[in-house]
């Protein structure tokens, strides 16, 4: 590709958007370039396929006028990029996106070859579909697009960018780690873009803005030295699956809060501009619960569900084992009991002291002749960022700007771990604004990304570029 | 065998012990002949050897003077025989015993061929060791000699007496209700005696005055209609373990009592005379729980230790399951969690009511969303035999006689399947005296049964038909 024109005009901002709508089909065939690449990170005889991927990531990158380079793992590599004209007196942006892709499994379920990618019909218009199409690929090259946009109108970047690109974020990241901690002058950035994530509908545009973290722990009662005959033990002798539900029941209150001493230490009641934000989601809980065959929040009383969902803690009993499991009945009192609990945790809740008071909770409670043994399986605290960090107004405006309307600040009741990762390693809070739906069908057969989100993310990207400079 | 000799003296009983004295080794060349007989009810091919075993019975108890004859069923045979020349105004007594004994296995651990009988020296004096030696056709034998002794020194014996071997005892006894209901006219006596147990010690002889019943029942508690993510759902949906062990951490008060409201209706305090009794035995539960890695007894406080194993009801978790059983940890909410109960049951509850009430006391604490399912597998009340009854008074003092000391009076805290059954098809109260020793390894390799308590066995059987007399 020759050097790209420099266009000088009064709004850049009109003739970069218009730049991406007059080269949409462009767009759209690059990123077909890329998803015809079986980038499947999980499948080693696709090793090379991914490293393909890499590569033309970097190559396109290179062209557009980044130093762009791999950079390797004892996996399989990142792609780094950075484009620094706009100089060191404004912002460091680093977006974060993934090149490989989910294996597409089962394939007779697809309606056309996965890696063929395809423009089709549907009710909000054309769609691609693809493995790949919107989980990750899709979302990166309108990142790119957005770019693109930027340098052929203005011919520089209106912020410092650096690109990073993992190539193992379908197989639990691995090597992300190593790559951060290699990386990591790099990839000193002011903040992380991720788009990875879905809008709230097809009109309103999303900022995820908190994530629960989880602590994970499991605990065997032990009594008995071996199973014994409840007919000839039974009453005296310690049962231990009573012992373990005798301390598990008293888990929660009767207001579905969770009595375990100084489990709320540290959580704060939700922001009133949460709040606010949320009753305009018009989240029907009906409707979310209706779907899986439940009918009424189950959380603490007075929470809103969404709060129950985002913002509060949690303590669930994931799995609970014990004594005879088979058809009928056995007059058993076994050795032991066991139940393996996950704690969502909200920003300000240590994970450690969760599971410390968990302990002491478990141990307070035991009953003579039971033993109580743990086993922790890792923990992460909640995230959260501030409405009010300068990134976050950014966003807020540029989304406003495209949409018509604010976008919708949402939560997640769960964890994303590579924000939790570029918070470990190189100390970065994660704006996460994407352009997916929630019916994409990621990792599902016949994944799609309608064609108006591509084409509105890449938009929205430009303007988030010109927004995150001030 | 020729007609035995009528010998008339004035002290029959002291004759008759005599004669039991004389002729030990005869009494035990008599057992070694059906110990010699591979009858095991489980294998299907031994059934030839189960049969052999019952004609033996059949043809030695015909020698000896009794009517007698197989009773056949869909299964084993039983045996039946009847001696009912003492008159119909005396009291007719119905003997239980099994000549069908356990598979041998391992046979590797065998000193000895299990189905060749073998004397050897043990700290007890002599001891016979095979497969069955006291399991029960060694206590068969014991009481088969008793009335051959009566037989041989009166002619007659003192009470209408028969005689019913089982012969699927040791396979769950799938034909016992059919044969009691079949033979239901010639079982019609005033109670049954039963040696199939144990003595106290091998210096105390024991009764046991009664049996729990039991009462068995699946809880199974459903939220969602499938398997959530925690992330997800957590919070705002019914988790199904959580509410499992909620309701079941309710069962227990802080005293060990049981908390399903009605489940001690009927239920007498322990008798003065029992607890007099107990108190004698010199029950050692530090060495009882000690042998099992438990220490304190874990039932209702303020009751004793032999109480809470004999006389006091039990709610046991007999089994739990639920949600992600493998190696480390799964977010996940199950749709489901199963709980199996037993509940021990004392004479007084019904168990038809304590299953309804259970029932009652999940329902009433079920959270919203959370359905509950269960199963019932089955209730047998408990059994307890009046210490005031004829034949239990007789048997306190033939024992008294023959020991030197009074019977242990002993609960048991199983329950024993052909009581029940007797006390459901022939509305019979049943006798347990038996002269086993815990030692004897029933069920296992060297079973064995001392030669002492076999002739003191055969010694208090006589006793026991004279006492019965009144």
């Amino acid at each position: 590709m020759a050097a790209l024109p420099v266009l000088a005009y009064s709004n850049p901002m009109k003739d970069i958007l218009a730049y991406i709508d007059g080269n949409l089909d462009a767009s759209l065939n690059r990123l077909f370039e890329l998803l015809r690449i079986p980038s499947i990170s999980a499948q080693k005889s696709h090793a090379v396929d991914c490293r393909a991927a890499a590569l033309w990531a970097r190559d396109t990158l290179t062209e557009m006028g980044f130093t762009a380079r791999l950079s390797e793992t004892t996996g399989l590599p990142g792609v780094i990029a950075q484009h620094h004209a706009a100089g060191p007196h404004t912002p460091h942006v680093l977006f974060y996106g993934h090149y490989d892709v989910q294996p597409a499994d089962p394939l007779n379920l697809w309606h056309a070859d996965p890696f063929d990618p395809q423009i089709i019909d549907g009710p909000r218009g054309k769609r691609i579909v693809a493995r790949g199409a919107v989980d990750d690929k899709g979302q990166v090259v309108s990142f790119f697009e957005a770019c693109r946009a930027h340098l052929a109108v203005t011919g520089t970047l209106p912020v410092r960018l650096t690109i990073l690109l993992e190539g193992e974020e379908e197989c639990g990241s691995p090597s992300l780690a190593e790559l951060l901690t290699n990386e990591r002058e790099t990839l000193a950035a002011d903040f992380v873009l991720v788009a990875d994530t879905n809008m709230w509908n097809f009109e309103t545009p999303a900022i995820t803005t908190s994530l629960r973290g989880l602590a994970a722990v499991e605990v065997t009662i032990t009594g008995p030295s071996r199973d014994l005959h409840s007919g000839l033990y039974g009453g005296i002798a310690l049962n231990p699956i009573n012992a373990l539900t005798r301390i598990l029941g008293d888990l929660q209150d009767d207001q579905g809060g969770i009595r375990i001493p100084g489990f709320y230490d540290g959580v704060a009641p939700l922001a009133p501009a949460l709040a606010a934000s949320w009753k305009q989601l018009g989240f029907n809980p009906e409707a979310f619960l209706g779907d899986v065959g439940l009918k009424n929040p189950a959380g603490e009383h007075g929470q809103s569900p969404l709060a129950q969902l985002w913002a509060r803690p949690t303590a669930e009993i994931n799995g609970i084992f014990g004594g005879y499991q088979g058809d009928g009945t056995k007059t058993v009192i076994p050795s032991e009991a066991t139940a393996k609990l996950t704690f969502r945790l909200v920003p300000g809740q240590d994970p450690k002291k969760v599971i410390e008071n968990f302990e002491r909770f478990v141990n307070d409670r035991l009953r003579p002749d039971a033993k109580a043994s743990f086993k922790s399986y890792g923990a992460s605290p909640g995230f959260a960022v501030s409405l009010d960090a300068p990134f976050m107004r950014a966003a807020q405006q540029a989304m406003a700007d495209e949409f018509g309307k604010p976008a919708a600040l949402v939560g997640c009741g769960a964890s994303i771990p590579v924000v939790e990762a570029f918070k470990t390693h190189i100390g970065l809070d994660t704006l996460l604004a994407g352009f997916g739906l929630d019916d994409d069908a990621i990792h599902s057969p016949n994944e799609k990304f309608e064609v108006a989100c591509f084409h509105r993310g890449a938009r929205t990207h430009a303007r988030l570029l010109q927004a995150f400079a001030g």
